[in-house]
């Protein structure tokens, strides 16, 4: 209607739902379908994908090498399934909200999740799943409409999305029209470069310990955080540098010219570790195949097995904690582990050069994770600047380079911390909290603005008041989020970031924030205009 | 000095210190002893005590009823180890901070503990520790002095502190100055007595699920835990209710005419199950008699057995949660489970009735805990209203009571997630915090006035601003500690609450905050009074 002149660009803008546009870039079911809807959970990430049936991680990595397409279904997933999840066209789960590990990680790589749904009784062992009597069993078809939550028993006819030129002239409009600059999350090259595509601008937050999960790295990030003392961790650091390092680079590449967010090392370190449960129970597998064993070179095999799991589990428990996401992680582990900082700084910057060597431009910010007081940042910054000046000797190079922290913790976590409220653990009340109307929204997708919002707020202003041209801006689940995007533009901030394919609902967002504003901002002054007469009248 | 008007009252009280106070409060080791010193810890929990080392907290129950004097010597302690440290003389752990759970649960009894002492290797299948090649085996007898860290081997003499005259008057003094109320922070009517020995003025603190960790208790509690369904849970409920009664009618009574503040049931449920490490090798061990089982009823009994612990394992592991502070537990149970909250209504007003019935004043306040959002506390109150007009039918009486909340949490916990922090697992980062001087002091134990303070100050400000006459005061470990007394004297917090034994230095640290304060308003009068009169001049 726009093309047409039947309506303004304003309007049009002002028009089109983020809903709607989040339609407009995912594959959908076809519409007319008739197929046997399985079961029904919740809409965790967007758009239609199929395979065959599939349970194990590591199994689908192996199949999905052989090309297969794979729909990976779990109970609920944790980081340890991270590689399985990459592999399969889509995920579904049983359990779990749309705050869970798999909607959140399946949101951010953009692939199709359906979460929740809870009729599903999966059976690892026997391979399959049962849902109200019927069985799918292990390379069975089925078809996951992330949009609606269905899961679909075969192939069902899906619809591949066109971005046409409506839908890049009505991002053109909208960026007109909005103040706030729209950021991606992204950890890797390939993210980076859907991000761009998105019209990112820029990477808002680069969470680098996404890149130790592969198989390769995840082996040389167990071995750095068993190290016994600081000389056998710089070994295992330095075979994750070159890792760490390419990862960068390709970032640099794909976001040349615009700025680049890294934030070190943030999460607790026994994510990189295995499960004490089912270690213990390899553990009491090995002991009885002790007890059978027919040769001694056999009880050797046995004994040196179990060793290497009893030293796993030594060092595991050791390092467990009661409530993780409050524990040893993020800059505490900078400051008491210098090394691990060190190699991240050493990697960032090595790629920044090396990146600069082609000509490209590289608009560097790094981020301190979990700061709650400013000593731990001024620490870790004089780390960050001392390997900088090493890195930049050694090439006869300078360059600027930002360093920041997050106001305390990314508005995720300040959510868990404000509410005093685990995202892990709250799918057993949430859901209740928000039927009964005690909540008015999950706070962890719509961010809640009158206590982690006014704590945001405080934090801005206080910061400006010493600042004034501090930059400031939001990463994680709320960058993406509508109602949340608005309340960041109100308070001023400088920029939202989400996941690459949220980016254009984020941009259409700000630019309906900015509107509603410039409408407020008019009727207010209307308003002082009419009581300034009436005076004078 | 001030009994033979050397000095006056105000400088008297001045004068005292705090650590000074504490000491007269508690026996001490004979300051001529030579005794060998085994090793050093933290001061956890001030006093000194001897008795014959002990390993297992069973034991130590056991023996205890016996009449044996013993030290309870462990890794660290859990709330599982509760009834072993009621046994026990004194408690010395190798790990843990001054806030673990060991000193802070020590604190609250007023029994001595060394926390931390390192240097202790402690085998509990040998039933020894190891101290720098030194063996101590289960029976020896040790002496702990909490109020410096120390361990001596073999029983050193201890002189027991005599409360004279001069410590009353002191106290008489104090409390002509200070404005904040002292109250103390007590569980059991033990408690409540001596709190009134010490000169509370009520108890701000109540912990009712301290209530259910005595051995009979614990099994009903478990029963309500793994209840399936509302009837079955309100018939464990029922057991519960007469225990819970009981414990109320004897801190009423202890506390006549001062005001109690109960906090419904706070902590995660899992607190009150098995460890799961423990079940998994419990079945493991069943598994292997299976094998080896000779006769068919053998095996009957121990398949019963196994049955049993599948079940709680199955429990345990669908309520287990990742960060169990920020899980399902505190007014989120009392939502959700709402027979629960009744329960506890039911036996704190049945308990008044009674208590009145004896001529005695019962001053009741009800704190609902973990509130983020107010519609919680309406939920949860609406509950408690509910209850109080049915037991009031129930018996023709009628009386006052209040119902409130903690800002958020209780300093403690604010402390927590200000920092982003579990106090569970500061262990491993915050003394090296301390010695780098990243934080002045280790928040748990000096309240952070920059950001935890802050928030007090604007959630006291902000609900006076609404309710001018609205009561807050705080509770925890830093209702004992002078510098956060002082900060609560300055925001204008009505009391301060802490363990018993700290109820005569709150006392003190209140008056010198009042007098400091005074000084201070002085001083600025002065210069003011200057100002004007050379505006005048």
């Amino acid at each position: 209607m726009a093309s047409e002149k039947l309506i303004d660009r304003e309007t049009a803008v002002k028009r089109v739902t983020p809903e709607h546009l989040d339609q407009l870039l995912h594959p959908t079911v076809d519409p007319k379908t008739d197929a046997h809807v399985l079961a029904t959970g919740l809409p965790a990430s967007p758009g239609a994908a199929q395979g065959t049936v599939i349970f194990s991680p590591d199994e689908a990595e192996e199949l999905a090498k052989e090309g297969a397409q794979l729909v990976l279904v779990r109970h609920e997933t944790s980081p340890d399934d991270f590689h399985g999840m990459v592999a399969a066209q889509a995920i579904v789960t049983a359990r779990g909200g749309m705050t869970s590990h798999a909607a959140v990680v399946a949101r951010g790589m953009g692939k199709t999740c359906v979460s929740g749904a809870s009729a599903l009784e999966v059976d690892y062992s026997q391979q399959q799943f049962t849902v109200n009597g019927e069985v799918v069993t292990k390379g069975e078809w089925i078809t996951v409409d992330g949009s609606t939550g269905r899961v679909f028993l075969g192939k069902v006819p899906t619809i591949q999305p066109t971005l046409g030129h409506d839908f890049y002239e009505l991002m053109k409009w909208a960026d007109e029209f909005r103040r706030l600059k729209v950021r991606a999350n992204a950890d890797t090259p390939h993210d980076a470069r859907v991000a761009r595509q998105m019209g990112a601008e820029g990477i808002g937050l680069c969470r680098t310990e996404h890149m130790f999960f592969g198989d390769k790295r995840l082996a040389c990030m167990r071995e750095m955080i068993l190290a016994d003392g600081t000389g056998a961790r710089e070994k295992a650091l330095d075979k994750l540098l070159p890792l760490q390092r390419g990862d960068f680079v390709g970032i640099f590449r794909e976001m040349a010219g615009f700025p680049v967010t890294i934030r070190l090392l943030d999460p607790p370190l026994h994510e990189f570790l295995p499960n004490v449960d089912e270690l213990l129970g390899e553990l009491s597998e090995l002991k009885m195949a002790l007890r059978h064993a027919v040769t001694l070179s056999d009880m050797d095999h046995l004994l040196d097995e179990m060793d290497e799991k009893r030293q796993l589990l030594r060092h595991v428990n050791k390092i467990r904690e009661a409530n993780p996401m409050l524990g040893f992680r993020g800059c505490r582990l900078g400051l008491l582990y210098p090394e691990v900082t060190r190699m991240q700084c050493r990697a960032i910057f090595e790629a920044a050069i090396q990146v600069k060597g082609e000509r490209k431009q590289v608009t560097l910010e790094i981020m301190v994770p979990l700061v709650s007081v400013s000593e731990e940042l001024a620490q870790q910054a004089e780390i960050i600047h001392d390997v900088a000046r090493q890195v930049m000797g050694e090439h006869g190079m300078k360059f600027e380079y930002e360093v920041g922290t997050m106001i305390e913790l990314r508005t995720n976590d300040l959510t868990q911390t404000t509410f005093g409220l685990s995202r892990d653990d709250s799918g057993r009340f949430l859901p209740a909290y928000v039927d009964r109307k005690i909540l008015s929204d999950d706070p962890f997708q719509v961010l809640d603005r009158e206590g982690v919002g006014e704590l945001v707020r405080i934090g801005a202003e206080r910061g400006r008041s010493v600042k004034p041209n501090l930059k400031v801006g939001i990463c994680g689940e709320h960058g993406g989020d509508p109602s949340s995007i608005a309340f960041c533009n109100e308070i001023g901030l400088n920029y939202v970031s989400c996941s690459p394919y949220r980016v254009p609902v984020a941009r259409l967002a700000s630019a309906q924030a900015a509107l509603e504003a410039k409408v407020k901002a008019a009727a207010e002054r209307e308003i002082e205009k009419q009581a300034q007469e009436a005076t004078v009248a």
